[in-house]
């Protein structure tokens, strides 16, 4: 189990180094992030290099048992290289280029800029990559954060007629994919194919979801670029990137974890939202089917709203939220809250003046209790029976055609059934399409748009050999150009839903319409609906539930149909109380067991690793107030060995592990 | 009466063509809109041109019944069109230029725009003018839309100082105009003036009107050049354009409409707002003095807020709605949701997948209906004896300087007045002010902001040849170049109203002040106004009401003055229910008649057509709930033929249509 | 006393001017502003010059008794000037620059620009020079609006880096200055520097520091230049400026005061924000420790929202609250209300139509009263034994960085304390961290983030002579380089606390937390304080105040500790009641005199005059209500010779001046 926080020693005088030492050492810290904002001082000018100051951190640091983990600086260039390259920096959406003097808003498409970026990544690798106090290469820093991974710049205009015309080989073909006829735009000559600024209206569906595409790559071949190069310099070492939370869309993971040995994301995520948090957890989790890490852990009070401080207790909750879902490094951000830069006002474990005080006590407790536990949770993690789906081109292909304001996060229709599942306490995988599927019993296949005759295989599959399916709105409704299917919807999926979308109907938040179950076999009581609702047509499936007021009053709002051995549930509306009652009917029939004989209120996360140790039940209250949690079957608090039974107090925020 | 849709056949593969005209022609389709959308197709480089496959589409439909309106297909140029000219996209008010992607965004200013959408017109009218299946020519589409109209590029800024130069002749009057004098806005050089892009605070308000006035005389002159060269090539077929609502003020729609044979309008206003609808109805009835068109139909949900779906009717409700005030073709848009393109999520007549469905028996009922009511309406217009002005340079003088954030829409002033009318069940013709007034017996000219000699001549005589003439709040504040007149308001309109503005008091919304009227015979009730309050000052006029509060407690707030054998209200205040305590007794004083014996709740429309055949009263009810209208004397349900009298039920959103 | 306003005769025709003048005259006015918006018509074109028309203006009002404070008309430059230098438009923060066709938005760093401005400063300065008519001279016109201090052009970036090398010296040392080395921005070229135009998160907090810096000593340098060059020409003619009001924080209104001889202002401010005005009265007579001009007093209705007239009697209230302040000049604006131009909707004394009114009754009664109370007011002004101290520094550096939605306006700090001394009727000065603080009792510091050695020397001589300081939140976190120090907060303040602050929160507006107080001498009840809290730890202070709920329950929020004759109070929370709790105790410890007594309701403000010839209390009732005051001692109303004692009535919005 990694413990640690960022450091910038380049900051902070030499002779404070040996006291933050000694304060980590003292916290519990086995693992620092070095180096990751310091290009401007590991590389003064193109070409001339001084590690010796770093060199000297990462040496002291070591004597406190502390590791590296060491960044690639690439995301703060110096000044040096817009020298190097006067377009270096990104152009918005309104065509306007940025001005040097902020940071990660540099084109990943400047030869320049990826040139420099590998000789320093080359540079820093051949330096640390024997040094066995590095432990990890970080690859830059927060890809995708404030739209950078979207530049609307000239050169990328280029980049992206290149890429389209070696996709699509001929005008003629692009011109068909994207249905060009549509206001005219059949293009002759690709210099015509604009980059997607904000224009009026809307620009062509599939147009947008390729530069999407193009942009995902485009960061996806600069990491591989930086990966490539330290792996040839530091082949032990394992590479990793701080990833933003899952509603940062703009990246497909899938792709760019595919190049990393270690999945890890900077969790900022209000404990408000808190189920979303153990999405995010779950996804970094699933890119790898792996421990991950959590690169940047929130310890006090943001540089943006509400600027509030954590309370008291939080710190320690969103830490234990990430262990539980798996994460075996937690890393806060920051060590010290800075003196200089932009940032002064983002909080630090320690604040501006160094002195150690609450929240670095509370950190230090966190870090005694985690080498407590760590026999228990080596080797241990969450087992999922139950899978979502998650496809980038369904999520792109939605963000920009929402057709509802409430639906602008295209994650909204995951959303539902994700938190469905936490509340049964249930571990979820998130899987792509065509991943393998076999470990599950039940997938959940929200908003699945954008779909391929491989895909429809991959889950027909699934389902003939027992599973359960459940798909929902908007799901088989557009071509992997993002052209609506000419086919009855869900489309390439209606066979296996057997039942066909007559029309469907999206209202603003607000308008709730009242879901009607025709058994109580599929829930006892009826549900609310919201945001979009489809008219279904049973074409083999069975009514599971009906319309009970609205525009389509009467009609099937669900259904099911038998396929193989398994079945497939098709939802055809929105909304937490209807996944929320759909559940316990779902794992029914897919044979997923209850994880574990716990009775808690809402907001009370339960959540499971399992491992050679045994199994380790993390109780975690998200409420600020004392809530009660009911075992149904013995366990020992892991931290204090107290023997437990029935009712278990959890105080506000408070955390209780148990081993069970 | 014409009865279609807009079609694409470009969209869909010939096979479904076949099936297409069939499902069209068995829903009453006599009718469609062809080609606005192809340049492309048609014209796929520079001079070369198919309309082979157009004339199959043509003339497919015309074997089942289906008339085509063509339309120039010049919103949606093809991509060659910036080859030709790079900078033939339009700049907006920033100063940044649209890039390719979207439709209607490219300067009606520029040359090589001009030249190719003349040649594309007259190939498409040399071409289709003689075929009999086209029965008419659609210019361009929406013009207005998008601040389309408006154009900041420099080409538009020389083109604007070459227009002022031509109607100023020299710079001394053209800064004697403006009052350039203030803020030293001296110009000594054309060159020197600028294009009214965003700046600090506001342009001077001549500059802004002579502005408005450029634009829409920029549309206006690139509308004649199309419909130039259509007509010589195609003298026989008349033309049209489908224009926006009334709300849409960039456009002068009676210099434009002067170019046309048929008025039309796409009709998207929601029930909601159906006062609204009846507004742009009856003005674009106005414009031409004839039936009008309306060659876009709301039928199903559309692409922005709040997407949902039109309630079961309502499509009914609002084609009967059109039709009530005298429009002779109702086009629904669009015939099939689109599969390809920026607009797949606005609904057709058919959904995605082609399947006929609730829509779809929505408007082959109305199909079959309106083939039943063709003998009664045939020649059937309504028959106004109230008007409104409309004036286009008050409209722009007011829309750019509010002086309330409320009245940014400046047919703010109008809406109290037409409702008060439309409530009671009178048409309402729009005229400029200096047009033929002679058929009315009460006209109303709200906000005449801007008035010439020649207005308030035109006016004289109507209100001593015995008219009735209601001014209100602003009137005659500005001349002709927006300069505020220095003689007591209403300036030149004072001698008319015999009563001066002594001060006004313009308020945010919600401060409302009560209007008290001195007679019983001008109203009963008191009325609250808001918004905007002028003192009056009586100068041979009587006071009619007083303010009841606010800071002219105790001050005169309407005014009547007969004048020779009429006589003019001038009304000092804004408010719904100020025009409605007022509207019985200016009908009495006018001897407008009510034009049919029926009591109906406000959302009730009634209205009215007479004919040759008789008179067609439509009951519409734009409420979600039955409501019931009382008729006091005999009529016939026009299509079931079911003798009324007396209590009349109309279901939610439901239409009655009588013969009276 | 200066009584009058602008007056425009450029706008209006000559035989005009006459009744105007008489109109005038008879209101009292002994003095108009001229000329600062006629650069057009003073120099048609360069070098050409008419000031015949001016002169004539000039002399006409004079024969009326009519002076005149003429106005270098520079913030309104000619058309030609675009044609001298086609740059001289400002640039904003999105990099856009303006296009002609407003006022004040030239870039004060171009060459042609200054030189013009001399140039007809010069001109204008050698003619009325010896003009005793003229006595005084506005340089320039609102300098600080609409962001037209900070100008983002390429020009002005190469000034700034200009100005930056001379403040450092060489890059070494601004890189240190600035902390460059976060986010890797160590400058290794001067050109590398960017203007902080907007982009991606934020830019250094001392780039940001300096940029402001940068941008009001611009200003102040153009201001330099007029008033030199008017000077020269004009050596008996005193020099004037109508800034903004306080809240308009882009100039240090110390350093530009001092280019002048008589401070002034523009007060648009709201009645309901009265507070704010008197805070700006205060300021400005600050400024010079002298009386101030109100040298643009609104009148009747603005051109901005809420649009409204004034009520009855409020501008007769707001000009007797700057006069009480200690204004011995209230210039309204303006005259009459334009006919042309931007501005036709900004209300005059008299309305378009030139009639007088309402408004021309109420300013002659004002005009009338003030002659009578001449004698009174002669040398007379408010005298404070309590100041605030202002730093441009520390507003910018929280300009910044509020860290906190709600307090966006630096001025946000002070306006709690502010407010409390206004509801005891003190008058207050405002003075610099390092001015003159002898003649105070007790000093409140707000916020006071950057502080210098010399500042702390200066306050602890204040205090250990006898004097109360207070210090809040905030203060001394930052160095002259908005760094954030690396002490215990408040910093260098710390030994003047007695207390260091543990940790800081800052929460939405709403969040609001219960402050107690230890003890009755200090309060009797608790108070509510939100938005910053700073948890304190006493280092030789006692506890004054203890949180009684939320993060920092218990813990220590207001400290005392005496220091030598005098004392310290910090206040580690904000709000109105916790000024207002504490500020009785503060003024018994301070020995601080109550002024007046007189017992007035909240709305009621009240403040005094003295000099010469006896004391001067305003009584000022706010409220649109009548409102009741009680004298405490007998008095005389200086109006009406009416002896008071006990109970005042005061009308909506009335104003008493008691002689006492």
């Amino acid at each position: 189990m990694y413990f640690g926080a960022d450091y910038y020693p380049e900051e902070w005088p030499r002779q404070r180094w040996h006291e933050d030492a000694h304060l980590m050492a003292d916290a519990g810290f086995n693992v620092v992030r070095l180096g990751e904002l310091a290009w401007a001082l590991l590389e003064p000018e193109p070409g001339r290099y001084d590690f010796s100051w770093l060199d000297d951190a990462v040496a002291l640091l070591h004597e406190h048992g502390i590791s590296t983990i060491m960044g690639t600086p690439t995301t703060t260039a110096p000044p040096w290289m817009v020298d190097l390259d006067p377009d270096v920096l990104r152009v918005d959406e309104n065509g306007q280029r940025m001005v040097y003097g902020s940071w990660g808003n540099f084109c990943l498409n400047s030869p320049a800029f990826r040139l420099r970026s590998a000789i320093i990544a080359r540079a820093m690798a051949r330096h640390y990559g024997g040094n066995e106090a590095v432990i990890a290469w970080q690859i830059d820093n927060e890809f995708g954060v404030f739209d950078r991974a979207r530049c609307y710049c000239e050169r990328c205009a280029e980049a992206f007629r290149k890429w389209l015309r070696e996709r699509y080989g001929s005008l003629a073909a692009l011109n068909k994919a994207w249905g060009t006829s549509f206001w005219s735009h059949i293009y002759t000559r690709w210099e015509q194919i604009p980059i997607p600024r904000r224009t009026h209206t809307k620009h062509n569906p599939g147009l947008l979801l390729d530069y999407a595409r193009f942009c995902s790559e485009t960061t996806r071949s600069y990491l591989q670029l930086q990966a490539g190069v330290v792996r040839e310099e530091a082949p032990r070492q394992p590479l990793t990137h701080n990833f933003l939370a899952a509603a940062y869309t703009h990246l497909d993971l899938f792709a760019l974890a595919a190049e990393l040995d270690v999945a890890g994301w900077d969790n900022y995520v209000p404990n408000a939202r808190w189920v979303d948090a153990a999405l995010s957890h779950e996804l970094f989790r699933s890119l790898k089917r792996q421990p991950f890490w959590v690169l940047e852990q929130q310890c006090s009070y943001p540089q943006w709203p509400p600027y509030a401080n954590l309370e008291r207790g939080l710190a320690r909750l969103l830490t234990y939220q990430g262990v539980a879902h798996g994460a075996d490094g937690i890393l806060y951000f920051r060590w010290r809250t800075g003196l200089i830069g932009a940032e002064q006002y983002h909080a630090g474990i320690l604040p501006h003046d160094g002195r150690p005080g609450r929240v670095y006590e509370e950190i230090r407790t966190i870090g005694q209790e985690l080498r407590q536990l760590e026999p228990l949770l080596a080797g241990a993690l969450p087992r999922a029976q139950v899978a979502c789906i998650v496809d980038y081109d369904s999520l792109w292909a939605l963000e920009f055609q929402p057709h509802n304001d409430s639906l602008g996060d295209p994650w909204s229709y995951h959303r539902p059934w994700y938190r469905a599942l936490r509340l049964q306490h249930l571990a979820c995988d998130f899987v792509q399409p065509a991943g393998d599927l076999s470990p599950y019993r039940l997938i959940i296949a929200p908003a699945l748009a954008v779909v391929s005759e491989e895909a429809v295989r991959n889950l027909r599959s699934f389902v003939e050999n027992g599973g359960v399916l459940v798909l929902t709105v908007r799901s088989g409704s557009k071509d992997v150009h993002s052209r609506m299917v000419d086919k009855p919807l869900p489309g390439l999926l209606a066979p296996l839903a057997g039942a066909t979308v007559r029309e469907f109907d999206s209202r603003p938040a607000g308008a709730e319409v009242a879901i009607r179950f025709t058994a109580e076999e599929w829930a006892e009581e009826e549900a609310r609906a919201a945001l979009w609702f489809e008219l279904l047509e049973p074409e083999g499936a069975s009514v599971v539930a009906r319309y009970g007021s609205g525009l389509y009053e009467g009609g099937a709002a669900v259904t099911w149909q038998p396929v193989g051995r398994g079945g497939v549930l098709y939802v055809g509306c929105l909304g937490d109380e209807v996944s929320e009652r759909l559940l316990p009917a779902l794992l029914r029939r897919s044979g997923v067991r209850a994880p574990v004989a716990i009775a808690a209120p809402e907001q009370v996360e339960v959540a499971i690793r399992e491992g050679p140790a045994g199994r380790a039940v993390f109780l975690l209250n998200h409420s600020d107030a004392a809530r009660e949690a009911h075992l149904q079957g013995p366990g020992e608090d892991a931290l204090t060995g107290e023997r437990l039974n029935g009712e278990v107090v959890l105080g506000p925020y408070g955390v209780r592990v148990l081993r069970m």
